[in-house]
């Protein structure tokens, strides 16, 4: 780059941070641009009630405690990150999974500190923390599930939680799901929520859902918590099946930075309330939630740290879905790639690397290269019709398509992701101080 | 982060840009803070010769084409990269490896445009160049080695090249290999070359080799083009052996952003000009070519788009060496861990979590981390005796050790790589305008 070009730009970011800092001097948190424009209008689940407290766990005078009470019958699935070090939490709710769901359950999270990487300590603080719900709730410690997010290797200051209870279970109300989703932020932007009713023989399900992430994305679950509430009645099998099969097309296929988290839960509970009959072949049901789920996990991408352009990365034609999909992440992990889509350059090459990298099968000349409807390139070249304002018209966008014909088979995948831009250095070079 | 935090941020941020501004005005290429102090004096290597001009093949008014002319009986080995989608001069390449070296060889190679993804468009000027350069030089086309770098997908302006070739013929000396590392450069802020001289049978052998490449680097060979000549005498099939050995302690182990180039080429050449005779168990050559070898490859990363640290991430204890890089790889190429370094911060947890998630066997509470010699984290838990400060003051040091030891069995292996900053996302976000 010449140095003219060079000035220009440094002059240009000079100006954005300039911005930033006036932005920074009003608000405590900008929130992400490509944030909904508002938290939905939950549903009520009948048979479930939420509280949140501010525990002063690491972050001051915010929420960051929060408590579901589930009625007795409600069946719960989890799906967890698959980390060889990860968490104490997650561990116990993956030991509970099974647990006889006669009786009430609870679920409790806190922010600001993951209980991850704390030895015994961990398991310990786990202990206390679900037995003191238990005992406050009087539901079995086995049906107590928790997760913590935050950071990593810090002893958990338990008793902050537990001294808590009390007013927890008193502010116990069926509204209440948008404060919990306050709570569980950690360098989330905004609260997400999502949502869906779906009628099956004439009456009403419901399905509600919170969710928590913007780093240390990536299949695998990545820092994610989500919580999704139905009023459903699906035994719990059942119920662990559809979950399983659902983040495979949905949370398994964003990624914001490649990172994946210790900490990663996502739990389904199921209360029954509705007297709904659901199965595995409820399609309804399944759509909805998948719906929900898909919806949550957009969400995460768009508050992705330092993110300003939303990405769906759609490979097909290729030898198989597993092969598209590993195809699809090498494209939306590629620092190149997001780079060049946070500098809206049309860069296609940078595409063409990725593909070749993947280790996944492709045929060099017979790959076909979309931004959004723009033909970009085919037959191993760049396309004749191409014009380069077009491809850099479709990526001054805020939501952009990547889109990758292998000309192999019939193997396709979606995958989601975000730009990386100077606003991840800034949040990630410095998380602890 | 609170809001003051986040202003004293942004604040120290502004200051930082301003006085990259500063330099910018007055340096076109400012030289990366980790390059050695000057480049090397390399050894005159019997047998060869060397020449590069200003072709303007994109770069306008510098050093893009380099010439190297071979001795008759030079011997070639070469790796490349193991891309999909590589480049047509990395196809011819691999394709005349094998070709009979009793008449003399050449290898030419251009900066600013890479030849990959241009069809057979990109077949057609391989042709072009290697057929001009054997006429001129009068060696066999299949004796002619080619390379190029830079932007991928657009057509090679290869009259450029070959109109220079006269001028190139009338140019080569021993001495001129530095001219021929600056004429390879792309992103690079500084020239690569690295030499060593060995002792056989009381006759000495000497080695000298220059580099490119500073982004799209990972294993696999990445945006790197590396040449070296010896004048010592190899079979080719034994020159090969050793290479693609070595290659795999040194190149396949540096790692700058994951990204995978089209185009990586390492070409060895062994003129036998010296009459010396080596082969795969002349310890002394192996252990001198490796460490040429390392030399560059560290060159590499400590030219890293962005790089400020140079960082070694070393296993051992795992169950295999196999695993060991794949953990080594997993933390070196975590944005998270890459931007802790960035920040000076021992987020030691940030390796905790890349373990987890690299897909090789760990345990939890066998791991023991430590940061060069300060011990961090073992049994599961961060260390009694660990003080932040030691921690925070190692991370303040340009050269860190991320030591890991899975605590398994005796597998190891180094990965070096550098940290993710701000300047990585300003030279990539807007590399092609």
């Amino acid at each position: 780059m010449g140095n003219k070009a060079k000035i220009k730009k440094l002059k240009k970011r000079l100006k954005k941070l300039e911005k930033q800092l006036k932005k920074a001097s009003t608000h405590t948190h900008a929130v992400a641009p490509l944030a909904p424009a508002e938290f939905p209008a939950l549903p009520i689940i009948a048979g479930a009630r939420f509280s949140a407290v501010k525990a002063g766990v690491k972050y001051a005078d915010r929420l960051d405690v929060m408590l579901a009470e589930l009625q007795p019958g409600t069946t719960i699935a989890g799906v967890f990150t698959k980390s060889t070090t990860r968490s104490a939490p997650v561990l116990d709710c993956q030991a509970k999974l099974g647990s006889d769901p006669t009786n009430g359950a609870a679920i409790i999270v806190n922010a600001g500190n993951s209980n991850a990487f704390t030895g015994d300590n961990g398991f310990a603080s786990v202990e206390a923390i679900t037995g003191a719900v238990a005992q406050t709730l009087d539901v079995p410690a086995n049906r107590v599930y928790s997760a913590s997010t935050g950071v990593i290797g810090e002893p958990l200051p338990w008793e902050k939680i537990t001294v808590c209870l009390d007013e927890l279970n008193g502010t116990l109300m069926p509204d209440t799901l948008e404060q919990a989703a306050q709570a569980i932020r950690t360098t989330d932007t905004f609260a997400k929520g999502a949502k869906a009713e779906v009628k099956i023989d004439d009456r009403i399900v419901h399905i509600a859902g919170i969710a928590k992430g913007s780093g240390m994305i990536a299949p695998d679950m990545a820092t994610m918590l989500v919580f999704i509430f139905t009023d459903a009645k699906v035994d719990q099998p059942v119920l662990q099946s559809i979950l399983s099969n659902l983040t495979d097309k949905t949370f398994n296929n964003i990624t914001v930075d490649s990172d994946t988290s210790t900490s990663d839960t996502l739990l389904l509970a199921a209360t029954g309330a509705s007297g709904v009959e659901v199965d595995a072949d409820t399609q309804a049901f399944c759509t909805a939630l998948h719906d929900v789920m898909l919806d949550l996990a957009h969400q995460v991408v768009r508050d992705g740290e330092g993110a300003t352009k939303f990405v769906e990365v759609r490979v097909s034609g290729a030898k198989s879905d597993a092969d598209a999909r590993v195809h699809a992440l090498a494209i939306a992990n590629s620092p190149l790639v997001k780079t060049a889509v946070a500098g809206e350059d049309p860069n296609w090459g940078r595409v063409v690397m990725a593909i070749g990298k993947s280790g996944a099968y492709a045929e060099r000349d017979k790959l076909t290269i979309r931004f959004g409807e723009v033909l970009v390139a085919e037959n191993g070249w760049v396309a004749p019709t191409y014009r380069e304002e077009d491809g850099a018209a479709h990526m001054a966008l805020d939501e952009l398509l990547i889109d990758v014909d292998l000309g192999l088979g019939n193997g396709k995948a979606s995958v989601w992701t975000c730009d990386l831009t100077h606003g991840y250095i800034e949040i990630n070079a410095d998380y602890r101080s």
